[in-house]
């Protein structure tokens, strides 16, 4: 398919590149433009603006930090909107605000363009190996002609229901994930003062109900005070950030999100927010004075 | 084996009755006495105190509701230690203090018994099919001669340390309990409130790093705002209190425990206490007014 592709982070570049791998007419736009340098070389056209990006594609997709820079690559003075063709469809795999979303669907829908917003969790790994789990906002139809595209990038493509539903699903993932992590961080904090054989406590864990992914693949990082990536703290952040605001729209009261959103704040703001968001257990560990 | 039970409550008797089934010799005490003639039926011993029902026996169970009933049956006035043997064992499977353990322990040691503290998870249903975690502190000798016992009864049996350290382990699985029922739940909320489509918003999040035991096996029933058993809320407040405790006295600050502890201490005094814990989701659906 005749593929634009907006955004080429440490997420963006690797899915553009396996899009180019099977074979679809990719052009690419990043707004650091050299970022482009190593998908040209790999086949991919390059566009100066998003605008020129979309001009003449089936789908383009958009895969940037936070929602201004999604409003401005979508509805800016050069974005994409402006060269998108009627019956085009638009792929968002940012997360960002749910409202946002929304008012862009609409937007885009006024001139014929659907939009799907479809965020993903499974990190910098799951981009280059395709195993993203993809959860999709939008029309089904849209979503149908775009799936053999997402199923590039990712292993499971999940429709969770109409525009904005796709970065919900994000929210309570990052809502979900935010306060697990703490739990263990406590958990483990406990356990090391009161020490017990580790490696025995996470496997006696692990069957049982206090049995989770951060449990099997965070826990043993913190309690070794290590935060490798992962996914980063600063970008975990942000995330909270979109879904204790959509939270507080919708009038739902999230005190363990927002106390974790506390913790990862002073994190971020201490130079740690590159780290893996396992370092929450930097903060409650410093609570146990277990480094002291 | 010649084995004592003491405490046929809803875990101790299933647990006594597979015992018995397995062949061995085992005489059972429980307080309220009626609650001895099932077992009785099923050719069990009968004894009038925790003293009896310890003589003659080489490894005396124990599973009680709480600290102080643990302390009533083993050192009270017809205490099991007047009845146990040098070289018997003492396992006590309820969940209780790590120190009054220890202390326990302690006074066994001087007259010759072992103690293992072996609580377990798993529940009502682990326990009649003998399919419970069981954490086992104390001596790994008087673990290993206890074994077959215990295999008859869990299905993972895990040493992680000494005398204590079983308490220790099982305080840490309820604190990671705690916060991740917590943290499902208000993903729960945020997304009843957001309307996403439930089936697939679940699908999509099994997979990823928000995935646990708690959204496979909860999540569903926080959505209906349906808490049946499962675990008793009272049990596991109780429990959360004596890792509370645990953790005060090593200077472990666990905040959203604490604030989980919180929340079930509401739904304890509302009369809630034997719904299934998984009804932390009803006061974070009434926080967010869902049920309105």
């Amino acid at each position: 398919m005749r593929v634009g592709f907006v955004g080429l982070g440490t997420m963006g570049a690797p899915m553009a590149r396996r899009l180019l791998a099977a074979g679809h007419d990719v052009t690419v736009h990043n707004r650091t433009r050299e970022r482009e340098e190593p998908l040209a070389a790999a086949g991919a056209a390059r566009a100066a603006t998003p605008r020129e990006c979309a001009v003449g594609r089936e789908v383009v997709f958009t895969m940037v930090s936070d929602t201004p820079d999604l409003e401005a690559v979508v509805v800016g003075e050069d974005g994409a909107v402006h060269g998108l063709e009627p019956g085009s469809v638009l792929v968002d795999m940012s997360t960002v605000a749910p409202a946002a979303t929304r008012r862009l669907a609409g937007e885009l829908a006024a001139r014929g363009v659907a939009m799907l917003d479809a965020p993903v969790s499974g990190g910098s790994e799951g981009a280059e190996n395709g195993t993203l789990s993809v959860m999709v906002g939008g029309e089904a139809e849209a979503l149908e002609r775009v799936r053999p595209l997402l199923e590039v990038l990712g292993r499971t493509i999940t429709h969770v229901g109409p525009s904005g539903a796709g970065q919900v699903a994000k929210a309570v993932n990052q809502v979900i994930i935010a306060g697990t992590y703490a739990s263990v961080a406590e958990g483990m904090a406990l356990a090391l003062r009161a020490g017990v054989d580790q490696e025995a406590l996470l496997r006696a864990l692990a069957g049982g109900a206090a049995g989770s992914w951060v449990l099997s693949n965070r826990a043993v990082n913190m309690l070794r005070g290590e935060y490798p990536l992962g996914f980063r703290t600063r970008l975990h952040r942000k995330d909270l950030g979109i879904a204790l605001a959509e939270a507080s729209d919708l009038g739902v009261s999230m005190p363990v999100a927002a106390y974790v959103a506390q913790l990862e704040s002073g994190l971020v703001g201490r130079g740690y927010g590159d780290e893996d968001v396992s370092n929450v257990a930097r903060v409650v560990r410093e609570m146990a004075g277990i480094d002291d």
